[in-house]
């Protein structure tokens, strides 16, 4: 099967709907009223989105979503505090670089390649660490494809009376956080991710009093959170030139992602897509990196087939001329690959993408057992 | 006249063509060979139209363009360097709220709202301090619309033995700038100004030499130059994700820029805009805060009628029910509106901008003499 467009099964960029790219067929003033209203509908609905009405605000930020992460990171984390980073990925290490720019202290705790950091050992670090001020965490760590336990560390963290920061980039619009429940200081996403926007900005869902209170602390003027919300709160606009075609991308996915049934309705969808997914890779011979029970359901890690013939690159290209984009493994200690669930896919693309692997192992002459060829068999039928 | 959509006569973001924003209607995966292939091109070109193929390279920066000029500055101006900023309106300005975050060192030679900084007397300030290692000076000041002496500037700054750094992001594309003519570290400017892209990212453009002599300087993981270039050096992506739809929309605009004749076809449509747009605003009696010598293709700054009926809100908004959003002043001693001339505007919307200024003086019962009301006449007739 070849697509006009190649489907990305890829953690974002990630396709979204015609309805969404031809929101941006028309050009706003930036100054204008009209943008304006757009700016607060935007975030008004996403501070919603996490009951966080009485708590928190939403503060946009141009660029990826890196920029929003390092943005909150700098202004929330005042210089003389500590952070413990929880690691187990890329994105985690990242904060650890940002951390290296910004010269402030932090301890991470790191579990490599897709160990879950567990409540019990955050408690203990913070309650032997009394320096720590904040506690960092990425949601789902799209390295391995782990979702993190946000709800038993947040709880430990309460209990020691720290402040938590998750980087939810590659969650948030798909797995339900509420402010109610969950405590934390900020929130960060991006609008490519689950909500099915295009990229162009992030945002930090912040808690209005831990952002009052950081005056002073960033680095950067661009990534300045805490000037960045005061400028929108005193005139309704960004600080500085917003995307302004990706922002009405964006307000478009909103209310595709509301008339889906909102985060409730998204994560059905991509739960299903996952569980075809790896139920068809399964079928084929292939193994994922991690326990149903850690599977997030935003991108799955498979390792690569033993077998000598197999070859990333060869994968990929012959992948892609059938109409999809795969994505590369991250594991320091076995050749893998990954697969993504998010974006505009259902059940007739998972199934095309089966039938695509399943074509692609044999003409690379990858024999990996009869559940293979069965499936294959099926599939073209 | 009244318009579908309405037109922006600001400093940007600007009209763009439909063909530019139907780039948009499609998904690309960032990592992808054809995504690369894509920011490849983007960077040629734009080092092309410095006549930079031997001593610059480009760098995109994802986010606004301060983004970009902080990135710039944080990344070329060594923490024990010093900075001359040339100051004659907000722009400047903002790059010194940039060196207060850096905290590096900087001194500013202040023309206040719009008086013109000379080559004399930035040579005199370099002369009387060796510690000055670097100048930075905004192009276009979109502050009154005053395009500044760039070239007597360059010679004073490489006279003296200086690097210098241009804020280009509302004149490049538009005004020709050459680097094998004009000495200069970096050209900083952004997609949705003269290239007529929409809003999403910026770009540097750099001298190799010291870009790689740059290591350590970056204050900001986000907005470290160097890492940035060199990520895409070795892999041809942008380190992270970036603002693919932009990107594409930003390659029709370029072009649709070559299309057009390149720089010197830009630089004629937008300055014929100009000399339009003033000879029929001064046939109404309106006055421009500059003298023709400093008048910019780009954007004009009016003074607003003494007349008490006028009132800037009143308006902007009977301007902007005829399809037209105008530009606040942003003058610190008299009331003043800007208009400006890039973007998607020709003879046929710079006349019915006039119509549209005449006749909602009109409405305001705003007599400014015989010139107002011929032009009115005569525009309805």
């Amino acid at each position: 099967m070849k697509t006009e467009q190649p489907y990305l099964l890829t953690p974002g960029p990630i396709n979204t709907t015609l309805s969404v790219k031809q929101a941006m067929l028309q050009d706003w003033g930036s100054w204008d009223g009209d943008f304006r209203a757009m700016t607060a509908r935007l975030c008004q609905q996403l501070v919603a989105l996490i009951d966080g009405e009485d708590s928190h605000v939403c503060v946009p930020m141009q660029g990826s979503g890196t920029f929003a992460v390092e943005a909150t990171l700098a202004t929330l984390v005042p210089k003389d505090g500590k952070l413990l980073i929880l690691m187990n990925g890329a994105y985690g290490q990242r904060m650890g670089k940002i951390m290296n720019y910004l010269g402030r202290d932090y301890v991470a705790l790191d579990k490599g390649d897709y160990e879950p950091p567990r409540g019990e050992e955050v408690e203990a670090i913070l309650a032997a660490d009394p320096a720590i001020t904040h506690v960092a965490l990425v949601h789902c760590e799209t390295s391995s494809g782990i979702l993190n336990p946000v709800e038993e560390i947040a709880e430990a963290v309460a209990r020691q009376g720290r402040r938590l920061i998750i980087d939810s980039m590659s969650a948030f619009g798909a797995v339900a956080i509420s402010a109610k429940t969950v405590q934390f200081d900020a929130l960060i996403s991006s609008a490519n991710k689950c909500f099915e926007g295009v990229p162009g900005f992030g945002f930090s869902l912040v808690r209005q009093s831990a952002l009052d209170a950081s005056k002073g602390n960033a680095h950067s003027l661009s990534l300045d959170l805490l000037d960045q919300w005061q400028y929108l709160a005193k005139t309704g606009q960004w600080r500085y030139t917003p995307p302004t075609h990706v922002v009405a991308a964006f307000l478009q996915a909103l209310k595709e992602h509301a008339a889906e049934g909102g985060i409730v309705g998204r994560h059905a969808r991509y739960q299903r897509n996952q569980q075809r997914l790896v139920a068809g890779m399964r079928r084929m011979g292939f193994e994922t990196l991690l326990s149903d029970v850690w599977l997030s359901p935003i991108i799955i890690t498979f390792f690569s087939p033993g077998h000598s013939n197999f070859d990333f690159q060869a994968f990929y290209d012959r992948m892609k001329a059938r109409g999809f984009i795969i994505y590369p493994g991250k594991l320091t200690e076995a050749d893998s690959f990954r697969l993504g669930c998010i974006g505009q896919l259902h059940d007739v693309q998972i199934d095309a993408v089966l039938t695509a692997v399943a074509a692609v192992l044999d003409e690379l002459q990858i024999p990996n057992g009869a559940p293979i060829h069965a499936l294959n068999a099926a599939a073209t039928a």
